[in-house]
Parts: C-alpha cells; structure tokens; sequence
C-alpha cells in the first residue's frame, strides 16, 4: 500500500501503536489497524447520532488529528500542539497550534459518525491537513516562531 | 468597589449571574459572587493538590477565561473563543483564538488552589490578560482577522 509511505499516515500508525502497551498488535499488520478508520457511506448511515460517542471513535479521532500535529512538527521543525474539545453530544471544537498561529481549525459535529471511505480518502484528508498548515505557517512565519 | 468597574470585571460579573437560571442570586451582592474568587495564602497551601479538582473550582477557572475572552470581544468587535482542556488531575491547556491568532496561551497547573488573594489581584490579571491580548491582535491584525 503506498498510501502508508505518507508522513501523515506513518504518523498516524505510530500513534495507534503506542497504545500497544503490552504488544498484543505486533502480529497485525497497518493496514488491519487502519481498517478501524474505514465507514462506508452504508455504516455511516446506520450510526446513530443521538447519545453519547463510542469512547473508541473519540480516541480514534484524537489519534488522527495528534498524527496531523506530529506530521507538521516532522516537516516543520516546530511543536504543533493539538487541542480538542468535545461536548457529550458529538459536537465540538478542534484547534492545531503553532507557536501563536491556529495552523488548523475545525468544528467538529455528528463525530459519532467519524471515518473514512477508504484508505485512499483517509490519507488524502490527513495530507490536506498538514499541507494546509505548511502553507499557513510560510504565509505568517513570524506568528509561527512567535 | 471601583475594581468592579473594568470590562474584565464586568463580564465576569455577568458570567458568573448566567448560571442563576432560577434567579437565587438576585439579592445577592456582585462582591459576594466574586468573593469565591478569594483565595488565601494559607488557604492554598491548606488545599490538597492530589485526586481530581472540585468541578466547581473548574467552572470558575472556565468563567475566568470566559470573562477575558469576553472582554477581548468587547474591546475589539472581534471574536474571541477560549479552549481548555483539564486533565483530571488538574493539569492542562488554555487558549483564547481570535482568528487564526493564539492571543492568550496558558499552561494551567494545580488548578485545584486557583483563586486570588484579593479582589484587587482577580482585577489586575483579568485586565492584563485582555491587554496583552489587545497588543498581540494589534500586532498580528492580519492573522487575528484571518
């Protein structure tokens, strides 16, 4: 799978192997790992969103935008810190920052309903994100080193 | 009580009257609203700095910063969003964003002891908060109206 030779997804494999503790996922390979992140538009519609989200997807939407954090820190140089906050409800807010710039920016809703139709849409979005936060970073570097 | 008298104050004022749906607190003076605020020296050092925060001194530090990003509305006519994410053992993140501009940034520790030892000092931290926040906006125009 060359989709996983991005910064973004090697990143973002890392990241679901650190909570490996224990080493029960050595045999696993990335893209069964990965897998979790997939939700055809058919799931997607079978997901309710009243309630509170499955603690697993907040988690696995945590990892994803850490990833995006930690892929911009590897092609910056720079701490990218990620900060997240969730209603109960699948709603909220989700900053990435560098240094005293909002390099990415979003509102978070149905997050109940959080992935991807494939491997393919999954790294596009992650490498949108961090190209995007490049781009703002070289248009107010000052901000960024600020 | 002349302190009362600043934006900061003001909205913090208002912040903390917001949760009085049932209007319980209508006789009850802004002082003495604000006096949960007081904390002494050796009140603090009394205040045990282990197991999870009491939720009510975490909605005050949540009204704090509500009040300065308030404030900042007020002064700029721009928008201004705090984000605070709290460990449970009272450790954690807080920005207030204006555009694309980080114009506040904290790292929050022992959040358990927060308060101030007179009104005086509540006062002049909120307002120098929204200061800093002012010149950083006036800095950074472009990014803060990004």
């Amino acid at each position: 799978m060359d989709d996983l030779n991005t910064p973004f997804m090697r990143m973002l494999i890392s990241r679901i192997r650190a909570e490996d503790a224990f080493g029960a996922w050595e045999n696993k390979k990335d893209s069964t790992l990965l897998s979790e992140y997939l939700v055809t538009k058919e799931e997607r519609r079978a997901i309710p969103i009243i309630g509170d989200p499955d603690p697993e997807t907040v988690d696995r939407i945590h990892y994803f935008y850490q990833a995006i954090a930690l892929a911009i820190e590897e092609k910056s140089g720079q701490m990218a810190v990620p900060i997240m906050k969730l209603s109960h409800e699948g709603f909220g807010r989700l900053f990435v920052i560098v240094g005293r710039l909002v390099v990415l920016s979003k509102t978070l809703r149905d997050v109940h309903r959080f992935g991807f139709e494939d491997m393919a849409a999954l790294n596009r979005d992650g490498c949108q994100a961090v190209d995007n936060a490049i781009a703002i970073m070289e248009k107010f570097p000052e901000v960024a080193a600020a």
